[in-house]
Parts: C-alpha cells; structure tokens; sequence
C-alpha cells in the first residue's frame, strides 16, 4: 500500500508498505484511512525529535472500520486517539494513559502511523464520527481535543480575561473552545490575514500587560512564554502548548514571587470535542488535500491546513 | 528607640531610632514589639534582594497594641500580615493585596518592620493571638501561614503521594501542613540532625523517582527545582517555595509532554495558622532569641530559629 515512511532520519514515500494486519482477539481493527492531517508534530519529528522512532508517520485521521471484532465499530467513520498505554502501570491505572512510559503512539512512537492506506489500532481508542460530521470537520477533532484539554486541566471561569498568544491552527480552536465559557478572549499574533479568522471569537489587539487571568501560549515556539509572563497578571495562570527543542532561562522567583501558575498541556478528551463538532459550536478552516505521494509539498504548504487524500468514503 | 536599621546596603543597630506615631483616624495601631524573629528573606535583603528599601528590617513579629482606635486591639497580643495593599486596584480588589503594585510590606518595601521596640501597623491586618498560644508559638504564624498558602492555592487530595524538598524552617511547616490532609508525605534533606525533627510527620527517604504527585522546593536555592522535576509525577505539580537571584535553564517542552503544573507560593493565610496553633496541631522548634545589638549573631545563627527578644508581656 502507499504511505510515507519514517526512516529514523527522513521521510520518503512508498507503494510497497505492506499493508497492515490486525490482531481482533486483541481488540485492534483495521481502519481504511478516507483523509489524514499534517500536524507541527509531524514536522518537528523531520526535524530531529523523535529519532528513535521509525515507521509510517501521521496521527490525524478519519477512517473506515474494516475490520473488528467490535460489531458497533465495523463500517463506520472513526477518529482515533494516539496513546495506547500498556494498561498496567499506575498513570493507565489513573487515567493518564497518555504519560504511560510504555506507550505506543500512532506515527510517533513504536506505532504505524495514518499516512498510509490503511491502519491499525485498539477499538478502545477509536470513536465513531456521528453522521452529521463532514470528514473535513472530523479530522479536527485531534487538535479541538488538544484544546479542550484546557478547561480539563483548570477551572476557566467566564469572568477571566483570557489571552491566547499565536494565531495559527491549535490557537484557533483554543480561541473558540475558551470563547464557549463566555470570557473574553484576545489573540495575540502576528499574521493580519491569520487573525480575520479569529475576529468572530476574540479581541485582536492587547489592552494592557499584565491583565490576563489566563494566557494560553500556542506559538509552537520559545517567544511565547516570555509574552506570557508580560501579559498574565500575579496570581494568574500560564498554558504552555507548545513544544520545542532547547531549553528557556527562567528567573523562578519571579514565579514564586508574583505566585503564577505554569501548566504543561498536550492531548486532550475525544469525546467533547466530537460534540462541539455535532453541535456546530466550532467554525473550522478548510483543510488543503494533496496525494499522499506530494508530502513535501503537504508539509511545506503555508496554508491552515495540510493532509492527505487517501481514500473515498 | 532600638531598632535595626538598612540604609539600602547595610544593616546597623541604632538606639536612636524615633518612635513611631500612628495616625489611629487612618486605622493604624502603636504596636510594642515582644519578639520579632529573622527569615530568609531579611537574609536576602542583606545580599541585595530589596535595594530599593530604606527603613528598620524584619516583618515576622509578636507584639502588644499599645494604642488603636480598634478597641477590639487595645492591650492585645497580636501577629500581623506584611501586605498593605492600595485597596484600590485590581488586585485588591480580588483578594490579592499581596500582589498590589503599590502595595508597603513592613521590612520590606515602603514601611518600617519589626526589628524594634514599636511598629506602626494597619488595624486590618493584625490578628489577636489567642491566649492558649505562647508568644515563642506565635511567632510561627507568618511562616505556618506561608505554608498554608499551599492548600489555599492547590486542592490537596489524601491519597496523593507528597514529596517536600528542604529540611529548614519552611520545610517543617509545610510537612506538617500537609500531613494535617492525611497524605503520605516525604521530606528530602541533608541534614541528619534536622531530619529528626521531620520524622513524625514525615517519611525521609524517597521510595523512587517520578512517584510524587505533589512535589514542593522549599530549598530556597536554584538546585530545588532539579529535584522536584524528577520526583514528580508525570500530570503532577511542582510547587514553588524558593526565592533566589539568577534565573534556570529550564526545558519547557518537558513540561508540556508530561504536563506538569509549577505553582509560585507565597504569603498565606493567618486566621488558620492561628487556628491549627489554637489546637496545638503544629510541632514548632524552639526559637533562640538574641538582644537586638546582637543581629550580626542573630542572622548568622546555625539555629532552626534566630530572634530577638525586644520586651517582656
């Protein structure tokens, strides 16, 4: 089948993967993959930061059920979560599979990824896309989770000032899943024509440093936090959302002092974000589809979106 | 009178101090000092953490109010909260007075501390000790509060696995603290000598790495922060006690994938430090109090607690 393969170093495009088989007494199905999506991810793992994983990339999808032993499952739409944890340990015990150490995660670590024909994966982790879901709406709901983790990790209240810094694809659906709560959000960024999008949801200019209860970085890189801790007022609470090679210089008792919270974010809950989709609660960019065989062109496209056409429904 | 005076670089012992008048209309009390006892952060004063303050130091104290138009305070024995906001701004407005921009902070920032015979202090922040608590008690209560400040701020649940760096003063407050939630709590320190005090409350050696989910630096140095992140759980939180000059490499990226929360604490609550010291909850060390002439030997003490003793009830 075609997919694109990691070799540990660079990715290259191939017919001859061969396609994968499911264990069903093991609850895994075998998903046929309709579109799948180019994350920031994707790209930093091209750049150097996953180096010891090798194997088909990509972990944003919508698929078809092929095969299962979960009869609910066969013939539908699904999406999928990454993490599959060992099941054993105390955060799969905890409900924090996703910080299992001996997780598998779909085109990231130890799994086949969705850059491909088709897939394999646990039917625990796969969840039915409801009908009224478009697969080019469905296959954001990975990155609407990432944003509903958010409100999962702390109590947003809807009189909080609330600042998101970046204006690119996770901020966007930031924006939106804290604009739900009724509090005021601002973006922060860089890019007019970005910005247009997110007019209907948030204020785009800043009204004062230090004013924000809570700010959200979504930048993807290391200027965000030190806009953070410009914006946050004392007492209140920075988002890091991005991820990124090297290391920041922190002066802690700033921290202690003014008693600001740092939360770490990733992941977040499939199941809410299906429901702001069915709702039509969230406004989502078009999604620009290439063949799987244009990935360099996928993965350099400037546009919201990038992913790949894989097959018809 | 006597007090300890800083005039921005250094500390001195003057008898020639004026005795402070309070304006009682604006609600402000005549204080006599009963003891007054040093903290780290008179200690940092002195190293250049406050250039900017001018005035006599010190800012944990047991005092009698000598003269108030609070009738409620006159003749009593009282501890006091350092912050006195503005009363205007947002952050007084929120209960956040410690955060006010222009807040004064006796010993500290704009107004004259306790290293003296009389201070001069704002009605609304004393707090009548009650008579079943001795002064050589009491005068935890501005530290017991600071580690009050870590239930205030993040909901402690019993079953969480609690790690407390540090075996000093703030250390032993915070052990107990959090004892009182009914948590297992480990206390890690090099002090074999200190670390007896700890062992009611407190189990002192660390079962293993990245089993904690709560983990508190109260080290006050910059090596606390290392040991917390591999102490701590993945999803868990690291809480922030220390104050120091100079500013950590941190890897923000490690803190997104493993979504750890870092909390900055501060200042806390006094009602319920004087509530658990009323029910004798708290084991408090002794406190070894030194005339104020010999501060140079109070401050340098390798004692668990240097004061002074300023006059007698």
């Amino acid at each position: 089948m075609k997919a694109i393969y990691f070799d540990g170093k660079k990715a290259f495009f191939t017919e001859e993967y061969p396609k994968p088989i499911p264990m069903l007494e093991k609850g895994e199905s075998l998903i046929r993959i309709l579109i799948s999506a180019v994350c920031n991810t994707d790209k930093e793992i091209l750049k150097g930061y996953k180096p010891d994983f090798k194997g088909v990339m990509g972990h944003e999808f919508v698929g078809i059920v092929e095969d299962s032993h979960d009869k609910t499952l066969l013939g539908k739409r699904v999406v999928g979560e990454l993490n599959d944890g060992c099941g054993h340990c105390l955060y799969c015990q905890t409900a924090r599979q996703k910080h299992c150490p001996d997780r598998r995660c779909i085109g990231i670590s130890k799994a086949d990824g969705c850059f491909a024909q088709y897939m394999v994966w646990k039917n625990k982790l796969l969840h039915v896309v409801p009908d009224t879901i478009a697969t080019e709406k469905a296959i954001f709901t990975e990155p609407l989770a990432a944003a509903l983790e958010i409100p999962t990790q702390v109590h947003i209240k809807p009189d909080m000032p609330i600042a998101v810094i970046g204006d690119g694809r996770l901020s966007l659906m930031v924006t939106q899943v804290l604009s739900l709560s009724g509090a005021c959000v601002t973006v922060i960024g860089k890019h007019t024509e970005k910005l247009t999008l997110f007019q209907k949801y948030a204020k785009t200019t800043v009204s004062q440093e230090g004013s924000y209860e809570i700010v959200v970085d979504a930048t993807g890189s290391a200027s965000g936090f030190d806009t953070a801790k410009k914006l946050v007022r004392k007492g209140g609470t920075i988002i890091l959302k991005s991820t990124y090679a090297g290391e920041l210089n922190v002066n802690m008792s700033h921290i202690v002092v003014n008693e600001i919270t740092i939360v770490g974010s990733r992941c977040g809950p499939f199941a809410p974000a299906l429901n702001l989709l069915e709702k039509g609660l969230i406004t989502l960019p078009e999604i620009t589809l290439y063949p799987l065989e244009q990935f360099q062109e996928a993965f350099e496209a400037n546009v919201f979106k990038a992913g790949f056409l894989l097959s018809q429904l």
